[in-house]
């Protein structure tokens, strides 16, 4: 009765985060009812992204057969600077602050129990390497770029532990009343940051 | 520095429902980090949808090819009683109802304003050719499924003024308390129309 190209979209799409099967029938119908040239656009534009791969220095996307991603292989950037951040949307939000002119490291996505996973954990031994063989064993400034959170500084103690003989510098963001917020509403721990980085 | 896959992607998946440029950009990064296979399949059953067209008895959706719908062409289904459905949706779960054996007429979004519009009185005027062309100028029943709303309420009620010389009997859903229900927490209307239909 339901045409099986609708069944499988959504079989298929229902997998997919922030979808149910729900949203997935939904979606179907939507696209039904739009221009044909459209949703082939659509279904080019996803598959397009076959196209990349992840970049082995930092973990970042890159061109598929380059060999490293944009932001490695870009001269102009300062690669004895790296910020350690949790994810690639994390990076996107970096680059937009328009002000950090050094390299990432993609960590991955911090466990929920407070200790780093096994991709986690190779994913720093990389950048230990990327230190000793690019930068002669010391990087200038490490910014752990992690969420304020208990997990994020459970797991910032941990690289600061592991990377204290191989960085001048190791940093992490400062914390305090995002712009914007009230001090009546600001919870203890926030005000207390702020408090402290008064200046 | 963000590869031109990406940017495309956000572009075409950020207009559609359900999505932002966030919610695009995630979705992105996730199917990055899925096996290449997987997102041709995707990308396929997305582009599949273009197969497809609308039943133009219906309006349902059709293989593209055939000249009708599933339904509209069942020969165990019995023509002379149709629901009326505001979208496909709507169809799919009366037809998990396991109960309707009859035709549909897809009718299209009721408009905010209560009145129909152009594409919706269109329809109209086709389910009236129909039951002139096909049942000889009578429905057995025409069942108003719309949803038990002002606006579902007004516009049953045209409906019903435009059909009474074309069907046997009009009927709209019941209405009471859902399955579930408290008396406690129905609202007045609903529990008023679950006194009247007491039984």
């Amino acid at each position: 009765m339901i045409p099986d190209e609708i069944k499988k979209f959504i079989d298929y799409f229902s997998r997919l985060p922030l979808f149910g099967p729900r949203q997935a029938t939904r979606l179907a119908f939507y696209l039904l009812s739009l221009d044909k040239n459209e949703v082939k656009n659509l279904s080019s534009a996803l598959g397009n992204l076959a196209n990349l791969d992840i970049c082995e220095r930092c973990f970042f996307v890159k061109v598929g057969g380059q060999r490293i991603c944009g932001i490695c292989s870009d001269p102009a950037r300062n690669m004895k600077n790296i910020a350690i951040v949790e994810k690639e949307t994390d990076l996107l939000t970096f680059e937009k602050m328009n002000k950090w002119n050094g390299h990432y490291l993609i960590l991955g996505r911090l466990a929920e129990r407070g200790t780093l996973g096994h991709s986690e954990r190779q994913r720093l031994e990389k950048l230990k390497e990327r230190i000793k063989n690019e930068l002669g064993g010391t990087a200038d400034e490490i910014v752990i770029a992690l969420a304020a959170t208990a997990i994020g500084d459970f797991t910032a103690d941990l690289i600061r532990e592991e990377f204290k003989n191989l960085s001048k510098k190791i940093t992490r963001l400062g914390r305090g009343l995002p712009t914007g917020g009230e001090v009546e509403f600001a919870d203890e721990t926030t005000l207390l940051h702020s408090f402290e980085k008064r200046s």
